[in-house]
């Protein structure tokens, strides 16, 4: 009992530290009251200090003001708060709004159009979502669909830059959030299903000049492998693996999309990200190892020099991207101080690394799989159930995680109070077809039939505490939808989550118990965040606005009798319009004052 | 003061009886916790008997729950409240939604999708709105943009009839809320921007087959003027004047849509609505009276027999329609009991009728006028001033009220307790310049061009209370919009409206003082209503979402810098976008309880 004691000590003081460097990494993230990047810090914990809003509280809480897009394709981002001001960056069109909040009822301050080009919409795969813009250096700078950063002076609303990095009529979006370090911006493209050649690129602050690209795929010159590459597992080390490890040329059109989530550690100055499935999703089409798809990397974030790289899902046969969160947390393992990230991937695995070296510490399953065994901590490999691999004309059933993955892009947050990482994620399986596909520029290439439902117990998401040091879930809540929120938790032991039908929920951080819940106008997909108001108050804000790839069927319209409509998606969401419309509208939720 | 005294007990004891009066005659309507139709009861008192929520408390109101609508044209309707169930009609593609109240946060219970010809948003003069749906008989039954009349079964959602009542290729829609009288249902149409000529039209409750149609041009047969016919003024007395009234076959094009408020005495069996404005706009093209478009009839509600007609605006030069509300009250006016009618007109005049007989007991100004000097009370004609009159190619300034009136559609609400009615109202001005236009079915036929401004002050809007048997405003409150919304007043003596810069106010019904308010996320056009909840609680429920003719800058995305758009409503609005998106969303407020 003695040592556990120790060991829980040792852990909280070692996970206050971590919290403290990466919120003063950022200039302007040591103050609690604001929200500048959407995973809150640069180790992506989404952890507030803030604990005017607790557990004993939350159940007064009432909705402050609202704010609607006018949009009602899916609400993915995180809103920001700088300086009083709130910035919302929205779906195509991809508005950025600036709200006052000094003034009641927070009027508009002013509102930017990038005006981006309408046939982006047309090669975007999975609904015209974005997830969130930055603050850095007095700009909010974020991604548009036909792939364009923009920065805009966060005071004025003037454009200061727009910076074109790919090609629409090749497949490229973008829909990520950049992640800023110093004086650069990293920014990642989107369009696996499209053939599209996956990058991360780094473009300076100031100017949107670029300094430097990283792409997925190709040789090791493209991929920024040099001298300081030392990849873990002998499976991903040698020469210009980006290329051999496909049939020839095949590369160029390998996916590898950079859209999900960046962390980054000061201490060594390493960005952290993964990259997106192989194209096309029809294995056959691409036999080999396929890197660096469904990988992680680490660079140098000055140079973008990759310093190790893990590929999760090695020749991926299921669309399990590698895109998700990486929470850099330092924890007490077994009595060992390590630096490690948590990553809950796709493929339904929980992995903890070693953020220096890239070691996969443990990989206990935290979702709903029968396509993986386990994963080899000698190797780093996934150990696969053959009878789940896709064949050309042939229907192999009950694949799980199905391709959304055991957690998508919803990300999770980290309390250094309660030690457990808070994970949105999906109950979901499928039934899939492949067939042989051809590459046209700018078009569907997926290769694959899918049918998706919902898992065992017919529930379709889940969201669950988990316990890195003891590597099991804590306590979970089954969600009929999958759960495609991000969390919030704060200190004052309260974790805030939204459903896809409409719910938006307040539990206790360390129980799960439910504590308050308010209906929302549509299902949620964005990513709650809190700020210190003006008044000195504890406010929460989430938008809702249903969409996304789990909410396509109703932001797109689509047909509930042809299951296949987005890739496969639409089948686990028939019932999904009985619940709800679209409508992008921000929540702003306080506990009222005594009147 | 003895006599005032008197008089203003009577009054009251007046008004009580008609209140009661109206509330019985619609079986449903006797239960002040339901909402059956959108001015409330036949009376269109829009008034509430329930008090739970009062001037003492109202400033503890805080959002319940809310639901999205998914759609960005403007949300004019009143929600519906049946049996525990809320019904809402969208506007196009014209949905109408059943929310459960019986469960928390009120789930879709079904929604009714009547698939509306996609063509009819191109004929819609002014965004693509629907003012409600009405209860009746089981059914909910409401117009589609395209020019049919729907019942779903209220309880199931099924379709019981869909009739067909006119064609969009001749520019005819449908946007009005019907109203429900025994076992009719009446409609009429929208489309005298475009040529079409007006109608209204009863259908039976049971089967939706046509029971009479009563054209507002033509001959006596077709606007149902038969021997019962007794109009109180000279000019409204002769044989067809429908057709004489007009330049040779002018009447068949001649507008006169009957797209606002109808009302129902059961006492004469009559109902009272008025008709829209001719068509052209341009006077010069249809010298004559242009009988009978902004006029107010009234009709046996079982026949359609006209019983009296007044031409307010005989030769309408600046568009101002008929159409607005008749409140339906029995007051005590110099010591004499009168069944009179209040209505707002267009043309800035408050008209007190004797809805026996049509006469106008007074007709003061309640909004800021340039074109009408007066009413003459002896021939019901307005005074007009000469130098305001539209001219072919030559400039007209400042002529007051503007197209969209002194007030437009935005239906006054009527306390019996503070015997004051609530209007909420425009304070606008317009430049005009008319030109020759020529007809082509299904297309503009306006010959107008229109630059609309703010009214004297820079403001555009007024909400204020007017005393009748006073025949001046008790109070007003000055908003930089026009107060497009609809109002509300309860028993607790609070009045409810709503503002295009998004906030939804409550305010001292004796005072007008403000006591709360809220920021939707969208601008407020809807109309607001209280319900009482199964919980026994009340609750107050309004639509957001910018749009209609006003808003039409937003929900249309108009360019600011071509201020003819929207009618010329675009140059009066230029600042609106600067205010609030679009975004149709439903608030349902109420006192929480103590936790």
């Amino acid at each position: 009992m003695k040592n556990l004691y120790a060991t829980m000590v040792a852990g909280c003081m070692a996970i206050s530290c971590l919290c403290v460097q990466a919120q003063e990494s950022g200039k302007t993230t040591n103050d609690d009251g604001q929200w500048t990047m959407p995973a809150r810090n640069h180790a992506a914990t989404r952890y507030s200090g803030m604990d005017q809003i607790n557990a004993g509280n939350v159940k007064q809480l009432q909705v402050a003001w609202t704010f609607s897009t006018g949009l009602v394709h899916g609400h993915e981002a995180a809103p920001l708060v700088v300086n009083d001001t709130m910035y919302i960056v929205t779906p195509y069109p991809n508005y950025l709004y600036a709200l006052d909040l000094k003034q009641e009822g927070a009027p508009i301050k002013w509102v930017y159009k990038p005006h981006p080009d309408r046939a982006s919409q047309g090669v975007a795969c999975c609904d015209l979502v974005n997830r969130g813009a930055v603050f850095v250096d007095g700009k909010i700078i974020f991604n548009t669909l036909d792939v364009h950063t923009v920065a805009v002076d966060a005071e004025s609303g003037k454009e200061v830059w727009k910076t074109k990095l790919g090609d629409i009529n090749l497949g490229e979006t973008m829909t990520m959030a950049p992640l800023a370090v110093k004086d650069k911006v990293f920014v990642g493209n989107s369009g696996g299903e499209l053939g599209v050649r996956g990058w991360l690129t780094a473009l300076d602050v100031k100017t949107g000049k670029q300094a430097w690209r990283a792409y997925s795929t190709g040789s090791d010159k493209d991929v920024l492998i040099g001298p300081d590459f030392k990849p873990p597992y002998p499976q991903d080390q040698g020469k210009d693996l980006g290329v051999s490890t496909w049939p020839p040329g095949q590369w160029k059109m390998g996916g590898g999309g950079v859209w999900g989530w960046l962390s980054y550690d000061p201490e060594t100055n390493l960005i952290f990200y993964g990259t997106a499935n192989p194209g096309p999703w029809n294995p056959a089409q691409r036999p080999g190892d396929n890197k660096w798809t469904s990988s992680v990397f680490a660079r140098d974030a000055d140079t973008g020099a990759a310093k190790w790289a893990v590929q999760y899902n090695p020749h991926d046969l299921h669309d399990y991207d590698g895109v998700n969160e990486n929470v850099l947390l330092d924890l007490d393992i077994n009595g060992q101080k390590r630096k490690i990230m948590m990553h809950p991937d796709r493929n339904g695995f929980m992995y903890m690394m070693e953020r220096q070296t890239g070691r996969i510490i443990s990989a206990p399953q935290f979702a709903y799989t029968t396509s993986i065994k386990s994963i080899n901590l000698e190797n780093g490999l996934p150990e696969l159930v053959q009878d789940k691999e896709p064949r050309q004309g042939q229907l192999v059933k009950d694949i799980c995680p199905a391709s959304p993955g055991g957690k998508d892009w919803q990300p999770s947050a980290w309390s250094p109070r309660t030690r457990l990482l808070y994970v949105p994620h999906n109950h979901l399986c499928m039934d899939v077809t492949a067939s042989e596909v051809s590459y046209i520029a700018g078009t569907p290439y997926v290769g694959m039939e899918v049918t998706m439902k919902k898992g065992p117990g017919d529930y379709g998401g889940v969201f669950s505490a988990w316990d890195p040091v003891a590597g099991k879930e804590a306590w979970s809540i089954k969600e009929h939808y999958p759960v495609w929120s991000g969390a919030l938790v704060t200190a004052g032991d309260v974790v805030f989550y939204g459903t896809m039908d409409r719910w938006f929920k307040a539990v206790d951080a360390k129980t799960g118990k439910e504590l308050w819940r308010f209906r929302t106008g549509s299902g949620i997909i964005g990513q709650p965040i809190t700020y210190r108001g003006p008044d000195g108050k504890q406010y929460v804000a989430v938008l809702s606005g249903v969409g996304g790839w789990s909410g396509a069927v109703v932001a797109g319209g689509l047909d509930t009798k042809v299951p296949y409509g987005a890739l496969g998606f639409v089948n686990a969401m028939k019932d999904l319009p009985k619940d709800t419309a679209t409508g992008g509208m921000l929540y702003v939720f306080a506990i009222p004052d005594a009147k």
